[in-house]
C-alpha cells in the first residue's frame, strides 16, 4: 500500500525534516502540503493511493510537525521559506502541489514567490489572505472540549447523517497505517494557530492572486465552517486560470468526504495538456 | 460519428416531433435539451461524441423548432409539458437529462414535476427562476446588429483571445454535419425569448429547489454574462445534493470551450454510484 512509504529525513537548513516518497517514478512529482496539526498520517490513503497510481507523491511533514524536527514557525511565510528550501534541497526542479488548508496558504505563497517551481496547483478547503479571521477563531473555540476523531468529525465534515458516516469511513481509513509518526505537541497547534490567524488577518491582495500563472483547481466542500466556501468561490474569481469544483453535502475535509470523485477530478486536472 | 445520427419524428399529442438517438444501445438515456434558439444540430460534436461512446443519447427539437412542427410555446410550462409528453411518447421509463441554458429551466421544471422520470441531472449554463431578466434585456439587445457565428462567439464565450479561438473552433466543428433541419425562425426567437423573461421573472422558490432529490451536476463558464455565473452557485447552494463546476476563462458555452472537460465530468458524474 502507498500509504505505508517509509519515512525518509533530509537535513533542510540545519532542520532534519521528515517526508515520505510514494507512487510513480516517472512524472511531475505532487507535494502534498497538510492541514492545520495535520502530520503525514493524516493523508487519507483513497486519495494517496489513486493519486499514487498516476503519479510520484511526497508527503512532508514541515518543520516542527510530526516527525520533523525544529520549531513550527508561527508564520505563513516562515513556513513557505522551509517549503521552498525542502524543494530545493530534493534538488526538484518543478512539481505540482496540493494544498490542504493551512497547505493551501503554502502553496499560494510558493506560487507567487517562485513561480517556475511549480506547473499545477490544486488548492483544497483553501482561503485567500485577509478573511475568516473571526470564523476561524469560533471554531476552534467550539471544539475545546472535544479530542481524537470528535475533532475531526466535527470541523471537516457537516452534522448531516451521510457526512458524518463518511467521516468515520475516513478516521477508521487513517488507522491502517502501521508506522506512525509522532501526534503535533502543543507547540504546532499554538504556532499554527497564529499563523492562520495571521493569514486572515493579512491584507487580501487581489493584485497578487491575479498574477498566480499556474492552472489551479479550487476544491472545497458545500458547507465548510472552517474557511467558508465562499472564499474559494473567492480565490477562483481572483486567479486568472482557475477551475472550481465545490462538492454536495460536505465540510472542509471534502477530499477526504469524496475520495474517488476528488482523485476523479485531481488526476484529470494533473493530466490533462 | 454520431453527430450524424438520423433525424425520426414522432407524434407527440398531435405534434410531429424530430428528435435523434446516437451512442450506446444499453444504459441510461441522456436527453439534452438545448439553448434558446439552438437546434438539434447546435449540440458540439466533441461533446457528443465522447458522451455517445459511454451511454445512449437523444436529442430533441422542441415543439416548433429547428425540424419539429407545432408552435413554440411563449412559456417554461408548456415547454416542459411537450417533453415530458415526448419522453413518455417513446415509452422511456427513467432517464438522465441534460438542460443547456433554457434547456436547464425545462431540465428543473421536469425534476419538480416528475422526479420519478429522472436518475441525474445536469444543468449548464444555468439559472434558477427570479433571476436575471435586466441582465438577459440587455444581452440580447447587445447582439441586435450581429448575425451567424458572431452572435455565438459573443454570447457564448468571453472576449478573451484564447476564449474566442476556442469559440471558432465550436462554430467550424458545428458546420461538420452533413444533414442539418431548418434553422429557427422569428416566431421560436420571439416564444422563446418570452419564455426566457418568463423564468427570470417569476418568484424564487427555494423550497421547489430544495425538494429536487437528484443528484445535480451545476456547469458554468467563470464569466458568464447571459445568465451569470452567481446564478449558478445559487443552483448548487439551492439544490440538497449538487455538485458545482466553474470552468476558467468562459462564458456561457463553457461546455463547447472546454468540450474534454466537460464530458470527462459529466461521464464520471452519470457512471458513478
Amino acid at each position: 500500500m502507498p500509504h505505508q512509504a517509509t519515512t525518509k529525513y533530509i537535513d533542510v537548513n540545519g532542520i532534519r525534516t521528515a517526508y515520505r516518497r510514494l507512487g510513480q517514478t516517472g512524472g511531475t512529482p505532487l507535494l502534498l502540503l497538510q492541514h492545520f496539526t495535520g502530520t503525514m498520517d493524516n493523508w487519507d490513503p483513497a486519495v494517496l493511493q489513486p493519486l499514487a497510481a498516476q503519479r510520484p507523491l511526497i508527503l512532508l511533514d514541515n518543520a516542527g510537525v510530526g516527525s520533523s524536527h525544529g520549531e513550527t514557525p508561527d508564520n505563513v511565510d516562515d513556513m513557505t521559506v522551509h517549503t521552498i528550501a525542502f524543494i530545493e534541497a530534493l534538488d526538484l526542479k518543478r512539481i505540482d502541489v496540493l494544498g490542504f488548508s493551512l497547505g493551501s496558504f503554502i502553496a499560494q505563497q510558493i506560487a507567487q514567490r517562485r513561480p517556475e517551481l511549480l506547473r499545477k496547483v490544486i488548492l483544497v478547503g483553501g482561503c485567500p489572505p485577509g478573511q475568516g479571521a473571526a470564523t476561524f477563531h469560533k471554531v476552534i473555540a467550539d471544539i475545546a472540549d472535544k479530542s481524537g476523531a470528535d475533532v475531526l468529525l466535527q470541523l471537516f465534515f457537516t452534522p448531516s447523517k451521510a457526512s458524518q458516516a463518511l467521516g468515520m469511513e475516513f478516521v477508521q481509513r487513517l488507522s491502517f497505517r502501521d508506522e506512525r509518526g509522532p501526534n503535533p505537541q502543543q507547540q504546532v497547534f499554538t504556532a499554527q494557530y497564529l499563523a492562520i490567524v495571521g493569514w486572515c488577518e493579512s491584507v487580501f491582495d487581489a493584485a497578487a492572486l491575479h498574477g498566480i500563472p499556474h492552472p489551479v483547481l479550487v476544491v472545497q466542500g458545500s458547507n465548510d465552517t472552517m474557511f467558508p466556501t465562499p472564499q474559494s468561490v473567492r480565490l477562483f474569481e481572483s486567479l486568472p486560470n482557475a477551475q472550481l469544483s465545490l462538492y454536495p453535502d460536505s465540510g472542509h475535509a471534502s477530499l477526504f468526504q469524496h475520495p474517488a470523485l476528488f482523485t476523479e477530478q485531481a488526476n484529470y486536472f494533473l493530466t490533462a495538456q
